[in-house]
């Protein structure tokens, strides 16, 4: 038996989210409908995780197991010519047999981009959160530096969270300006659901002035009724890299 | 009377080009259009130049005349809000009574976007060529060396193209990588029909190894049978800049 490790880039845009759900059509669906078109029989792909409806990724990773001798080029070109134009796999690798992403996934590297002009743009508009107004980059890179290390994030969960313990590691935030663009570049162990939406979120309300510094550390006290702040829209947001 | 200079940005993806015709929708119009619904009254637009159908543009300039007296964000927000989220003004100002984008244009900045991976990607689909082959790019860069100054770029258009003259002046042509993505930065007086798409055919032609350099010089003999490279694609181009 084969492990096959594939990583899959995709626009959100048109999509419920990765993971299959009733209401509208996900990529998780998709890519196992054409790789059952190229195996000839129906297959069930892991992923590394979720993302959610209208979240973009470089960097997916899934796997699925099979007995079939196909080179990999079946698994990336061959499984591309069935894949929509806004989806697909980047690269299939071998991978140990008892491989398995989720578990092992070491750490992962979300960017999360922001158009920060007066006006909106037709170019960048699938891909960025517009904000208008003037932003406090110096004050947005202080809030973050408060968000790195092991803590519990449990103000930063969307209510359909189910996860079982809310302690996470970030290790990293950083914030950097490219011409009319911010990117916020998370780096981290793991994430709760709309966790790195929220804390973008959180970041734009420091950088607007609507919410001091000072009140990010009572953020991580681990009560249920801290409340951080909105969450970022999801078209914003691609997840870059999985680390093993 | 007032004369508006707006600087317009749009993915041409889902228009039929610049300029009103017959097949499709043009980009021209549905900004018309949108200023019809400010000003009450149906306005002409004049801009300096057109794109093809499926060119995109960040630095369009058109301009209309008006005796209305609107604030300018009229023509800004005031437009964009009756504006597809595929266009955009990005400036609207105030232009000397008589000013006119086409023939007061001093010259025009192009960039055409090639992907440059054996696969291909779902975040970039709709700004570039994507091309999996191995390209070379100093000779590319060697090449374009070639194609700078004052040329009959002759063979540089397509079959439809009216201009009278066909002599026009290459300021630059800069080739540079970044990541999986090369770009061909063109700045030059004027252009011809398909001008830079033929160049940019011709360049990757060179790159591919189908084309020697030292055939680069007979392509501006100015006779009308010497035929440079094949076009390259409309969504890898995009209108940057229009200089005054």
């Amino acid at each position: 038996m084969r492990t096959i490790k594939l990583t899959i880039e995709y626009d959100g845009t048109n999509y419920a989210g990765w993971q299959v759900q009733s209401n509208g059509l996900a990529i998780q669906q998709v890519v196992e409908n054409a790789l059952e078109k190229i195996l000839g029989s129906q297959v069930r792909i892991y992923s590394s995780g979720r993302t959610d409806a209208g979240v973009h990724a470089k960097g997916m990773v899934a796997t699925f197991r099979t007995h079939r001798e196909h080179p990999l080029s079946a698994f990336s070109d061959g499984v591309n010519s069935h894949l929509p134009s806004d989806i697909a796999v980047r690269k299939a690798e071998e991978a140990a047999p008892d491989f398995d992403p989720r578990r092992e996934a070491k750490g992962k590297h979300y960017r999360y981009t922001i158009l920060n002009t007066p006006r909106r743009s037709p170019l960048c508009r699938l891909y960025v959160w517009h904000l208008k107004g003037c932003l406090d980059i110096a004050a947005m890179r202080e809030a973050a530096l408060l968000m790195v290390g092991e803590k519990d994030f449990a103000a930063f969960r969307t209510s359909g969270c189910a996860a079982r313990t809310t302690v996470r590691e970030i290790f990293s935030v950083d914030i950097s300006r490219e011409g009319e663009l911010i990117l916020i570049d998370v780096k981290g162990s793991g994430f709760l659901r709309n966790m790195v939406r929220i804390m973008v979120g959180t970041l734009v309300e420091v950088g607007e002035g609507k919410t001091p510094i000072v009140a990010i550390p009572a953020l991580f006290n681990g009560k249920k009724d801290a409340t951080a702040g909105m969450t970022a829209p999801p078209q914003g947001l691609s997840l870059i890299e999985v680390y093993y």
